[in-house]
């Protein structure tokens, strides 16, 4: 190498010249209590993040992903993926324009045949330059993978970070035994953040009033709440688990709404399937969970029995892989393969692909006003958006490093 | 509303940097007494501008309009036409995503039933959220509406704003009972302010000798203009009236030139149908007059007797919307009605979008040139665009405000 | 002219704003040693680069082109040709939206009649406005032109830089008499300076080694090189001539690689289809020479016996006009003609087409690295890639003026 880079202090994007965060300090520093989640449009370091599911990476296949802005490379040698960035160190092509895998375990620059080590992402030879110094001396970024679950999570982190578990980083229950997992990804255009607070938003029930899922599952849904305790939300902060946020418990008295009025009169009704509290619990979904790096349970839904996990993975600034899991406990193979029919005939068309749909449509329609960072301070937030609110200022206080500029060009 | 938005004092246009202009202050400081118009890259504030043809409007029907950046609704109630802005408070989605109007005078919110009144904005309800505080207490933005001559009128102003008469917005005559007028829109590719400029530029004429226009009506059209005197353009500046700008008098001497010439030689001709001053008077267009906000008056135009009266909307900073109406003074019902097919079998096609088109090309030409700001100071004017120098000054003297990022963002 | 246009002292490309050079002061001073070369993003100017063949020029035929971000109109009038800016002084418009030459030597704007010399750029009539007092005084920018080897060349440069020979701006020997070149160009998508650096770059052989052309001439072509001197190369820096780079000599022992190896294991090799040094010498590429402002002569290629000269025009930021030739000494009319046939037969389709597609794909590949100013100093080159830092300080050293915003907008 002739000349060790300098460390960046601004970064410039193309022509346009940008600051060392992708947000301006004149309005980060208007949020003091959820700087970091306003500053953090491309997301948060150091996290796990589901990039594809096992299935869609065959042994010895090389793909492509794009996480946080980043290009990557994933291939699986022997069962086991791995990742490394998709830019060739020399001169910065992407490998992957033209893919030359010489031997199992490394890949080659089809420019110069720069040669990187699949595990480790050091530079073991150089085709056209042989004995050239910098051999075993650079390497490619690599990125640690670990599979669960049928998917394959990527850990985008800073060179001194150690991986912490992937049990950090996963909402409670997805990780345990009996726990099968099945789903999808969607790519939707929209910033991850707005994936998050559709999801969390108590008050977008209303979007789903005419779902088709409601009419499948025969279950109440209400078009929103009103007089939500202060404390209704609990925090979830320990230092060894994720860290989230969830609903003390659901109530299903007098905090549901299920007669829409304007001007006195009511005009739209949800659907109200249980007269009693214990009617409820089986006609409910019962709760949800959110945590870092964005990630969502929703309990008892889409049905009694099932857990939904989602993921909002930073793609881009205007883009995320919005991820679908419908989860059930399963003791036999019995039940396992009744929960994979159940999701691919029921769970897959009416509400991944009918009720989320309209969840898509939500955030993509946030995407013009949020992607101008001014509004998010031109917002209008009401009383029952205060979880909102707590889940920027949780995630301002456990941001473990923001993507910026210098992580993206 | 949980946090009351701080008054930005810069804006940021996705990841771009804007200042509090949408011009940089270094080229305004260099055009002391047009500043303001340099500065209106959106327009101006405060005027009343037509947005739509009343026809276009039926009784109930919601549409959408954007003018000066922003985005608005407008629906017809009971015969009266009301606009409001068409971005949800509460997160910034459109409301025209998916129309919901449960009672006749209010619009509700897809997302999360925000209700809001069209004849004030007024947020009424919240199907989602029936209590909270804010109900009655914040409003949409609504914009004041006049229907007149058939056009949709709408006032953009500021809140302190008290609208003044469209009277003090259109050219003289256009109000007048016997006017009546029939018109049609074009969505042009260039920055409003070159609409203006191109309607008032003496010198163009030379663009439209070959119009399909000048066989048609058999009137007189030179190349151009020679040795105009220095006083030629009055001004309007009454406190009360329009702020305009029209020629002293048109005359038909020396001043017009009906030979083209190249090194000496006579290469091209205007058309000249008259010998006499008498006859001149009915063979040519005998004025124009511009006013503010960017609406031109041409007399005898596109033949005796009748009125041009045209509008140059600015709908974002390199597009705005062009109407063309032709008017004429009609005293009884057979009048109007020979009047009305005159313009859609003649007028229309021959002269808007015939002669019209003529202009339409010459200012999306103009665009790639001036929208670089700086090549406001680039161009070479001759003593005959004196008009435009003179309109562009008229309109920083009279500016009631220039839209600004913040308003559009 | 009614005013003066100020001297800029920064830009605004639109709604961005630029500094008085397409790259950030920042930037440019962590690389002083080559400094004009990361900032001439558009090219160097005062230097003579081919625009067009002369085949694509007819008598009397006005063409566009585009070069350093400039418009330009070429028009052949008696056997020469002539260039100047396309775009009016008045108020900026294309010539080329509609183009008018009323007489031979003259072009008029459509727009108000300006009308300008072709040998000159000089205003000379207006004719919508003929007796303005500019006439005669102001002019549009012309460019030298100069024809040589079937290249129509256009010297861009500032007004006050009289044009030095083209000699000095082609690689020794292009202008000998018995040269005959042929040719074909193309448009590439990357900046015009990643196509100099791919010229040169000895260690990217290893991307052609599948190359259609290795078969049709049974030539040798090696992977790469190994422990070059670090006096490979030699500087041609004399005031009156060129300003070049090429190595020394062209080494066929040690240096050149045949065989590529990944953890020890041959995994491709090159083709070597000589034995002795004198069979080399027939069989080989024997050198290469680059000079300001982009210009790459290739010794014995495609075939022994020829010369490839080729430029890397830049048409702006990330596209750049690729002109190839393919030129022999001629001695007799035979044998220009068999060259011409051989080149249209041969070359075009088996070299241009097919061994230098594969340099315009890695070209195109290396732009969206260094489309980011920053990543000019993330690389991390080699030391076989010594050559091209000493090119970027040779032009560094060498500059005569950077095409800067002003020039371009």
């Amino acid at each position: 190498m002739l000349r060790a880079g300098p460390k960046r202090g601004s970064q410039q994007h193309g022509n346009r010249i940008v600051a060392d965060s992708f947000v301006e300090e004149r309005l980060l520093k208007k949020v003091p209590r959820w700087r970091n989640y306003l500053e953090a449009k491309f997301g948060f370091r150091n996290h796990w993040y589901p990039v594809k599911f096992s299935r869609e990476i065959a042994e010895g296949e090389v793909i492509t992903a794009k996480i946080m802005g980043e290009e990557i490379l994933l291939k699986r040698i022997d069962g086991k993926v791995f990742a490394i960035r998709d830019r060739c160190i020399h001169r910065g092509v992407k490998l992957s324009e033209k893919v030359e895998c010489y031997t199992r375990g490394t890949i080659t620059c089809w420019y110069h045949g720069f040669t990187y080590k699949w595990d480790s992402g050091k530079l073991c030879d150089i085709i056209a330059s042989p004995n050239t110094p910098i051999i075993g001396k650079k390497a490619l970024k690599s990125y640690p993978v670990e599979e669960a679950k049928g998917l394959v999570f990527v850990f985008v982190g800073d060179p001194d970070y150690e991986p912490h578990p992937l049990s950090r980083d996963v909402p409670p229950t997805f990780l345990d035994d009996d726990m099968v997992a099945h789903g999808a990804s969607y790519m939707v255009k929209s910033n991850w953040r707005l994936g998050c607070e559709n999801g969390i938003d108590d008050l977008h029930i209303y979007l789903h009033r005419q779902s088709p899922l409601v009419p499948n599952t025969q279950r109440s849904l209400p078009l929103g709440h009103t007089d939500r305790p202060d404390d209704f939300y609990e925090l979830f902060e320990a230092s060894d688990g994720p860290k989230g946020i969830a609903p003390r418990k659901f109530k299903d008295a007098k905090p549901m709404a299920y007669e829409g009025r304007v001007e006195g009169k009511v005009v739209v009704t949800g659907t109200k399937m249980h007269t009693t509290p214990e009617e409820a619990a089986k006609k409910r979904t019962t709760g949800h969970y959110v945590c870092l790096p964005g990630v969502l349970r929703v309990d008892n839904f889409p049905f009694t029995g099932l857990f939904q996990f989602e993921w909002y993975v930073p793609v881009s600034d205007d883009t995320h892989l919005y991820i679908i899991t419908i989860a059930k406990r399963c003791a036999t193979e019995e039940e396992r393969a009744e929960h994979e029919h159940e999701f691919l005939h029921r769970w897959k068309p009416v509400s991944l692909e009918g009720f989320n749909n309209e969840d898509v449509f939500a955030r993509e329609a946030l995407q013009p006003f949020y992607n101008h960072d001014d509004n998010w301070l031109e917002e209008t937030l009401v009383r029952e958006d205060n979880g909102i609110i707590q889940w920027r200022e949780l995630c301002h206080r456990h941001s473990s490093g923001v993507q910026k500029p210098s992580d993206v060009l």
